[in-house]
């Protein structure tokens, strides 16, 4: 990035009249309020996503925590329906069993959301703690380098206002190369704090795009599960297995008061063993 | 429910001859075994429910409980992204802010969800609660019923083995009128486990139905806000922002520079004050 101010820096001869070396020094002067400012707005900037990104962090790590929680509460409804479904008549039984089955598939999706929203949400913006950890190092240098170079021009001043004469054009050399490298650490700075910024842009639009993207992919798993899970719960046919409630517990008098006598409705009995089995545990 | 033992015994006629009624106590003898059976198996089919849809109901509940925690996250999310956007350039504000909206949209969706879960399939689960105690007490009854007929019946069967003659008449009137009674009891008990049996079909139908259609409401409404939202994320243009953070902090250098002159370019920086207003707080 070319400031105006850098670039007349970069432009001055070797040996500049000394007007022009003192018109250099009172720009320098007030550039080092600039990168002060700089330096200050760079390490807010830094404390700033330093602070909402562990935020967000936390936040999104216990939505996700929350969403595992219910997919356990799903998991023992799975487990509740079958554990009912095995007590009840042939067509509840199979209806129960089925959305139960599509039910549990929900809950590997559910699993799956879980798994991809750590790995593309939460795990980024927890990476953010160490690359604000390299942010803070490269801005300490940088300020470390701003203070040696601030010391050095002062320092500089003071032995040109002392030695008037010979020293003068040492310490006019000097003074430039100080210039040079006080150049050279404000443009780094501007780069670390423009890299900084695109970086944390993109990774937001990253890290949103993902969630929003991993959470529609489950949504719309939800709602193919659920248009087939509905067709088994409305599939029941709740006559018949009224039929074969009364024709179980006819049968069931019949059999008692068929004691007595022989055994000669045998095979007529056979075509219930089937429901009569799963009724039995009904019982 | 018309069995061929119910059938018979209607069609006794008041006085029968010795022979008929003889048999028709020796029936009712084994149909008081049945009747036992069937209300066993009632009372086992009653106990059965009350387990399972206590189970289920508390199951549902948790899994609306769970719901109601992955709102809390996301609310708590809605706020920090409000929070963190409020501290960002332009673009990326705007972008994270209509996010937040969006979300918490959906998040209006979720309470809803869980209102219309706790009322469609939590409280018809526990209302069975009260459904089950009505079919105990009637279980109970008809079970005093069938006790005092079987007392009845025992008696007047000594009664006419000692008075074979005069009172033989009466005996068997009596008879009749607890055969009767017992006919009478057997087909109520048949049809309160008919009735409860189709209610507590139909009810799991409906509640499972319930379930599934509340689910889907939220999962499609999910799927059309995220679409939304995704794309105020990728409507963030990052350059722009890019260029903008650059433009303030050049700015504030020159800024800094001009204090010492006259402040000739007014007029230039109102171009920034609306952006730079936001960088402000990125500070």
């Amino acid at each position: 990035m070319e400031t105006e101010r850098t670039r007349s820096a970069a432009l001055l001869p070797c040996f500049p009249p000394a007007a022009a070396a003192i018109a250099t020094m009172m720009l320098l002067g007030r550039g080092l309020d600039a990168r002060d400012n700089q330096t200050r707005q760079m390490q807010d900037a830094v404390s700033n996503v330093e602070k909402h990104f562990g935020e967000l962090c936390q936040i999104f790590a216990g939505y996700v925590r929350k969403t595992a929680r219910l997919r356990d509460k799903a998991d023992l409804l799975v487990n509740e329906i079958y554990a009912y479904a095995a007590t009840e008549t042939p067509n509840l039984k199979v209806g129960l069993k089925n959305f139960a089955d599509e039910f549990s598939r929900l809950q590997d999706y559910r699993q799956a959301e879980v798994d991809r929203l750590e790995a593309k949400v939460v795990e980024p913006l927890k990476s953010y703690g160490t690359i604000v950890k390299l942010k803070r190092d490269d801005l300490r240098a940088t300020l470390t380098a701003k203070n040696r170079e601030a010391k050095q021009l002062s320092q500089l001043e003071k032995t040109r206002q002392r030695n008037p004469s010979d020293l003068h054009i040492i310490a006019e050399c000097e003074l430039q190369r100080a210039t040079l490298d006080a150049t050279r650490t404000t443009r780094h700075l501007e780069e670390t704090i423009d890299n900084f910024e695109k970086q944390k842009i993109r990774d937001i639009k990253n890290i949103f795009s993902e969630f929003i993207t991993i959470e529609m992919l489950f949504h719309g798993k939800a709602l193919e599960i659920y248009t087939a899970a509905y067709q088994n719960i409305q599939n029941i046919d709740e006559n018949e297995d009224l039929e074969i409630s009364r024709r179980i517990l006819r049968k069931d008098e019949e059999e008692e008061e068929e004691d007595d006598e022989d055994d000669e409705e045998e095979d007529d009995e056979d075509e219930f063993d089937a429901t009569k089995e799963a009724f039995i545990r009904f019982r």
